[in-house]
């Protein structure tokens, strides 16, 4: 018997209106204090913080020793219950790493259970990498699909062994559990203040006199789950949303149910956790049945298939993505920062990333990227990533500036170059590139690679003028191409500018100027942009449009790749990859389902978390002219699918897929009538009902159209229940070919009729969906006063003067306040591969989506930089970088000087023939300027060493004879005059690395 | 700025579901130990007893600690916060007494504040008797007339010196304040869990940080309120109904404003108490406004007259009177067990009238006996008062029992007799009298009589036969009466003992036996009842009609008091009285109001806090036959007024009153309409408007029609707003003569039109108020399961099986589940006597009402019992017995042996010629059989010495030259040798005397 929490909803920092977690932690702390028998669990660890800030040392003290003794206990322990569908893997371990090193060092604790008693719907990276591989004994939830559910009661088997990695079968097993019921204490059985429940009136002399009946209650209770559960123990989770706001009224009555409970016999009830029950299940030594994959879709009854919020406020969905991918800054950062320190000394106290880490951690709440949240709230998490932004912004701006300082002139104390970035460079506003020619100046455009990989990628900024030349690092003059922005994206740029900023932008820019640009791994490179002067400009685009032709087809693409497309219906044919002799019949198309509103006989609308649709249309772009554009760099096809659609096509010369930059919206909701936007995208393979789509952004699961591995579905709704969320990417493939989507952000996606691939890019809808929002998802964008809906002076009105309009307060300073865009543009990547070849993109190319480019701009007089300045850079040793199936994806100075690296293996077993194999990675070049003195292997949230993880693991039951298991390969012990990281398929491994502190040789050996 | 409560709405022991006085106490005791700055009053003490008996020690200590340091301050201290319509005194005190000597006996504390600040309206007999003579320094009260309320805030007059009786003066004046609003925080300031008011927020890092506009607005506040306040000093109740379920809320808040507020500088906040409060503002040595007469009718808007509960739930209103009257027993059982400790031992144990006593002070409360409660906890009232009867009756048994004992026979180890009580007897239920005949049995009838006078009055009981003879306590034949019982109450005695018993009466008797029964001062007579066998039999009455008879009068009365029928109209026209000459024309109509529903622009209802008429209708009782009954005892008039209202008229031979027996109900309103069922009694009597009303049952305020004597009334409900609350009875008056009615319970009362005098008798409605009861006042009743409306099985389903069914867990044990009677039955008294005679009647038939006779039954073999047993007592010394002016209200035995006494003068200064003077009481012939070693005057609620309490008494300064105050009598010093009390007019005098403990002689001597 204990007690469940689920507090992001609501307000990310209260929780509702007058109820908040003070009042839980102070009354809990006292309750606990009166009687050593309580227990209580406590799971977030972003609201914790907050609280603990504000308490005196001797509550602090009190509170330790609570921990201590096991009355009061951290599970989950991230720094909250994050989403399971749209957070990305390295989100989801970073923000668990910060919650979890932050008990570790107030408390000396690592939390046992993973506790995600509320996403909607759980997956596979969550249980093996999230649960086994952080070193839970088990993890439980409360909702999985209503007809599992109901199987799983029936056999007992609401409690597994979950192996959820194809990879690593039994080795990252956890035991996992679902609830009778959600996450609620059993009927009758609230104690909040108000609450409808009979408290235990054990007062003979009083009229409600009730301890027979309320035994008798427990008792029937009791029974009723064991008949559902396996083993003699079962749980109870003793709260639910924003409870325990004063715990004493749970408490009393427990102590008073266990108390009368016990004398009665029949049954035994004690406080208990989450840890003790996995315990006393562990040593029945019972055996539990396997379940492997993922718990999506869920849905709870028939019309309410909780898939909608898969893309869910696809803006905030971005903009997490953004800043996750810009967080990795951290490496430059942290790189700079051992540079800096020697001169400067450590300091914890200015300015670094923890704002923005922070805002990404809670960021990740199931309440929070998962679109589902109240528009206010919404509003509260971008601001805090945007302040985060802020913050991080500027240490990359001076850290670049510090490592572009010439070598001769390294000192800290002469100031170094002010580099400017261009958060809104996606709708081509970026001030620098706009205006350096006016001004007679030359742009410098440092270029800084996050992957741990040279990198080549084409680089676009917008310019104003025409007459322009790019020299690459070396001073040499490249190609370059001017491209056309187009008026619509023109009236897009100024609209939202205005929306940001509060201004006009002051100037307009005319073309992007397009050029290809090679980064070595973890390093930058300097281009120069300066007026061209008799040498080779920049060459502007050819453009033409199909207007007034009405037969044929038209090709695009400069290179490998080529597009046909039908000039009389306006779009796209055929996909052929020359190279590659792929050659296939694609079609794009745009469709919107019409929510169902409340007036059904089920009154289930459509909303925020729920996809309910009432219809299908296609949307229609015939007759539309094509506009194209095409030059040395790359292709577009501009198309204006309807007036609040459009999309630009580009293939690159040098790249093998197609790059679809759609916008969408404002949605019309004139009609009354909520819509939900979906792309599709059509070929004739044969795809026998099945896709695959990734969990989140690290495993391919196989899914099956009106299909479930676990029961015999009950299909009720055809198409929100085969749809399933996309973080990185999803693909088919028949006996040629595979065709494999990739996305810029967590959205939904399907396959609802064979060879085909759906993704659900906007939502806008009329209704609350009636679980929990209370509001319907009608996300509305205000510039200064033409506004319609939600205005941010309005929502933002009890902010204190300092931050009363984020737009204005840091002046030039971007601050997105406002991501409930009512427009939304982004990336779709495709591309068309002889089947068994699509790992390799997929993998290396999701590298690239999530890590973009890094881009810095300062103006110098003439070409004086190169001269005086570093112009490229790598962090690793001369030529090294990481192998083609590693990623680097956290590096980070701690606060005792150590650094925490981790690597992960981006291949999963069998994905691809050559790279779905042992790595390794040579630490001694990753860090070539230090000398590493030991290398200690951590477990995934780095709280404790991994062999000591490893040694408390539980082995559970499975009864009979194992499946057959994959072939498990782990990199082994790291040999420490080698310094050599092994990595199997799909590994993550974690280091605390010490170096030796010879920084005096080592900066001065630097270069 | 402290903290306010009320707690009786919603449930007696709980208050709303799931919310409770123990949060409240758990959460503030952690608060006030968390700070010692902050502070807390805490009232109504019947709730806290509850939580106080579940403490341990430490806990008890702790909170002991808090009230010694005033951090935690009992204010008010009664066992709840009573109402002030329609409580009487006696009760007033009873339950302040209660309260305080358990503060007093556990904490050592005195109250020194009143704090009503709930109940609607305030009465005189609050601020002089409940106030000043309690010794509080201060009273204060949140609802005040809308009107009285805007002209006080304009003359800053919201705080006066109140000087509500007439007789005292200034030497009983208080200082009393209204808030500007009732009893809640300013706007804003609200801190409840989920409370709608801003947290302050002061972490500057978060965006809802708010301390400036919390400031500002607490500035705001605070200069709001102190342009409506004399001094610089405005005290603001940090709280309302049922808050403070986690008081860290509100005083993390408070901890908040104060801190800033004070850093602000602009107004100086900190915790403070009613008692702090006082204490400044009579430091400022302001002078206040005077106050006479009371508060009442309350309205808080011009439609919302809160003059309907004065009516509201009329059988409550009975049966908490009844059992008032009935706990003036303990004089009985204190004088009892007296005799009996000496044989037994002292035993606080054993059975006792706490149960009653605790259910008559909570029954007090000004949302129980007020009517303003929700039906099931009008239930429990009732249930808990029943469940006092039950034990008291038992006492009163066994005392009258041993009391009965034949001198030679006094041995407590010999079995009493079993006396028998017939608390059904009003309906004309009394088995023991039923039944005796056909036993073939005498019945034994002991009469005590709890007055200290004499009295002489008519008992009557329900016989089966008719050969029946009365004799007294000597043994002689007496007069007696036959009166037929009609059909109509035969009815409503089946259906209400079925209600009652859950089964029909064995017996139908036939007759009431009525005889003149003669009984010394605290002391009881025997009657006997048996076969007439040769001897006088009891006489039946002359039975006729007026049916077929179309003219004529006719006159009924055997004494001096004849009333003059017209036959013709079939109603009352004239009433004589032969001795005193006063000859008037009476008549007596039936009217009822239509209560507004909700209909109206101003949706007003009439309901059980509120009385808005919307019509009014008269009830013709034209052309209904009179019934006639006559005989040597008593003569009776039955009138069937219409379906559902019928009454007899009585006038007893030895009598000067009238006695008007009223059955109303039940009220039809199947038409949709809820009706309020009033009685005039017209005359033509020149009253210029003006009527006299009791406050509490003790003083008579002069009310003048349309008129208020502190701001020109605005009248805008002519017939609520001239509603007063009567407990004892109303008069008016000419220059000839004067009308008094005298009432059996609380009611409301009216003279609407010169000469005419109204009182409610019954209400029932479809609509709720909106006041706060949430329910429509619409009783019904249950037999069985004949039941419409609310049954009792349903309303205690909670109840446990030991009290399932008050109904039938005592078998023959009457127990009053059911008062929420569709059918109410009782007594009106008039009389009319020369101006200037009728305070005499009026004071002491009111203690006759309040203190009817108390008949003990039991059978008899032939005529044994008057050779065997003691036939007549009385506990003074031979043939003393009080002064006509002074009644005796309170005898207990406390708990270390001593008594409290209670004596209080009946008459007001001037009220009669020759009552209204110095009386005086012989204690030793109070306590004839006791020595007396010494007398010690008491406060009123006997928790301090009266001489400390005017020691400390503050004297407020009233600036102009007083008013000619009256010449203030009270009586002085009691000399230990002659042992008498002095009591000036309206004084009543507290005493605890101590006896001199030489009990064996004392017993011996006794008889």
């Amino acid at each position: 018997m204990f007690h469940s929490f689920d507090y992001g909803f609501g307000n990310i920092m209260g929780f509702r209106k007058g109820a908040c977690v003070q009042n839980v932690l102070d009354s809990v702390v006292q309750a606990l204090l009166a009687d050593e028998n309580r227990k209580f669990i406590y799971v977030e660890i972003a609201f914790f913080q907050r609280w603990w800030r504000n308490q005196s040392p001797a509550v602090r003290d009190i509170v330790k020793k609570l921990v201590s003794s096991a009355q009061l206990e951290f599970i989950n322990g991230g720094m909250c219950m994050h989403d399971e569908a749209s957070p990305h893997y390295i989100d989801m371990i970073d923000q668990t790493t910060l919650g979890h090193r932050f008990i570790k060092k107030e408390f000396g604790q690592t939390p046992r259970i993973g506790w995600q008693i509320d996403p909607f719907g759980h997956s596979a990276v969550q249980a093996y990498l999230l649960g086994a591989e952080v070193g839970f004994d088990s993890l439980f939830f409360g909702r999985i699909d209503y007809q599992d559910r109901e199987k799983r009661k029936n056999e007992n088997s609401l409690e597994v062994v979950w192996r959820g990695s194809r990879t690593f079968g039994s080795s990252a097993q956890i035991f996992a559990g679902a609830f009778p019921e959600n996450y609620e204490p059993p009927s009758g059985f609230y104690f909040e203040v108000n609450d409808a429940s009979p408290v235990v009136q054990d007062d003979i002399n009083l009229f409600d006199y009730n301890v027979e009946e309320r035994v008798n209650d427990f008792v029937a209770a009791a029974v009723s789950q064991a008949t559902i559960t396996r083993t003699n123990h079962v749980m109870w989770t003793m709260g639910t949303d924003f409870k325990y706001q004063y715990a004493d009224t749970w408490f009393r009555n427990m102590d008073k149910l266990i108390h009368y409970v016990n004398m009665d016999g029949r049954v035994n009830a004690l406080y208990s956790t989450p840890s003790i029950y996995t315990d006393v299940k562990y040593a029945t030594k019972e055996s539990w049945p396997i379940k492997t994959d993922d718990f999506f879709p869920y849905a709870d009854k028939a019309n309410a298939y909780w898939t909608g919020y898969f893309s869910s406020r696809p803006a905030l969905k971005r903009y997490v993505r953004m800043m996750s991918g810009y967080y990795l800054v951290r490496l430059l950062i942290a790189g700079a920062a051992r540079q800096l320190e020697f001169f400067k000394g450590r300091s914890n106290s200015g300015p670094n990333t923890d704002v923005l880490a922070d805002a990404l951690a809670i960021a990740q709440h199931h309440d929070a990227v998962s679109g589902t949240e109240q528009q206010h709230v919404a509003n509260d998490y971008t601001k805090r990533l945007s302040m985060g932004y802020v913050e991080a912004e500027e240490l990359v701006a001076s850290s670049l500036g510090f490592l572009a300082k010439s070598t001769s002139d390294k000192d800290y104390k002469k100031p170094v170059t002010k580099f400017e970035q261009c958060p809104l460079l996606n709708i081509s506003y970026c001030p620098p590139s706009e205006g350096f020619l006016s001004r007679g100046k030359s742009l410098v455009v440092v270029i800084y690679n996050s992957l741990g990989w040279k990198r080549e990628d084409v680089v676009r900024i917008p310019v104003i003028g025409e007459l322009v030349t790019v020299r690459d690092s070396a001073g040499s003059e490249i190609e370059s191409q001017l491209v056309h922005i187009s008026n619509n994206s023109l009236g897009i740029r100024d609209y939202y500018v205005n929306a940001y900023l509060g201004k006009s932008p002051d100037e307009i820019p005319k073309y992007w100027l397009a050029f290809f640009a090679s980064v070595p791994p973890l390093g930058f490179s300097t281009y120069t942009v300066s007026i061209a002067k008799g040498g080779a400009s920049s060459i502007i685009s050819r453009l033409h449009t199909t207007e007034g032709t009405k037969t044929g087809t038209i090709q695009i693409g400069q290179g490998d790749i080529k597009l046909i497309y039908a000039v009389d219906e306006g779009k796209l044919t055929h996909y052929i990859n020359s190279r590659s002799s792929v050659e296939a019949s694609v079609e794009q198309s745009y469709i919107y389902y019409s929510g169902y509103d409340k007036s059904d006989k089920d009154p289930q609308a459509s909303g925020a978390y729920i996809f309910r649709p009432n219809n299908t249309f296609p949307i229609k772009s015939g007759q539309v002219p094509l506009t194209i554009l095409q030059g040395p760099v790359l292709d577009e096809v501009h198309q204006q699918i309807n007036p609040w659609i459009s999309q630009i096509t580009r293939v690159y010369k040098q790249k093998e897929h197609v790059e679809v930059e759609f916008t969408v919206g404002p949605i019309p909701v004139d009609d009354g009538i909520g819509k939900e936007i979906a792309t599709l995208f059509s070929t004739t393979m044969d795809t026998n009902k099945t896709f695959y789509t990734d969990s989140n952004g690290r495993d391919f699961i196989k899914r099956i159209r009106d299909y479930r591995t676990d029961w015999d579905l009950q299909v009720k709704q055809p198409i929100a229940g085969n749809y399933y969320p996309i973080n990185l990417g999803m693909y088919i493939e028949d006996n040629r070919t595979e065709l494999s989507v990739m996305v810029d952000r967590s959205m939904g996606g399907s396959s609802i009729v064979d060879g085909q691939v759906e993704l659900m890019l906007h939502r806008r809808l009329l209704y609350d969906d009636g679980k929990g929002v209370a509001e319907p998802l009608n996300e509305t964008v205000c510039a200064l006063d033409k506004c319609t809906g939600l205005t941010v002076s309005t929502s933002y009105s009890a902010v204190p003067q300092k931050l009363t309009s984020c737009i204005h307060m840091h002046g030039e300073k971007l601050f997105f306040c406002i991501v409930s865009l009512i427009q939304i543009q982004g990336n779709i990547y495709l591309r068309i591969d002889t089947v068994g070849e699509g790992a390799k993109w997929r993998r290396s190319f999701g590298q690239e989506i999530y890590s973009p480019f890094l881009l810095a701009f300062t103006e110098q007089e003439e070409d004086s930089w190169l001269n005086s300045h570093v112009p490229t850079f790598s962090w690793l040793a001369p030529s090294y970088s990481l192998p083609d199936n590693v990623a680097l994806i956290s590096l980070q100075e701690l606060e005792d000087g150590k650094v925490l690296l981790r690597l992960a293996h981006l291949y999963e077993v069998g994905e691809d023939k050559d790279l779905s194999t042992m790595a390794a990675v040579e630490l001694k070049k990753l860090f070539p300027k230090k000398e590493i003195s030991k290398v200690t292997e951590m477990s995934l949230s780095a709280n404790q060493e991994r062999a000591e993880m490893e040694k408390k693991r539980l082995v559970w039951n499975t009864g009979s004879a194992p499946e057959e298991e994959p072939t498990v390969l782990r990199g082994g012990h790291i040999d420490p005059r080698k310094l050599l990281v092994e990595l199997g398929p799909m590994e993550i491994r974690t280091f605390v690395i010490d170096f030796i502190p010879n920084i005096l040789e080592m900066v001065q050996s630097q270069k």
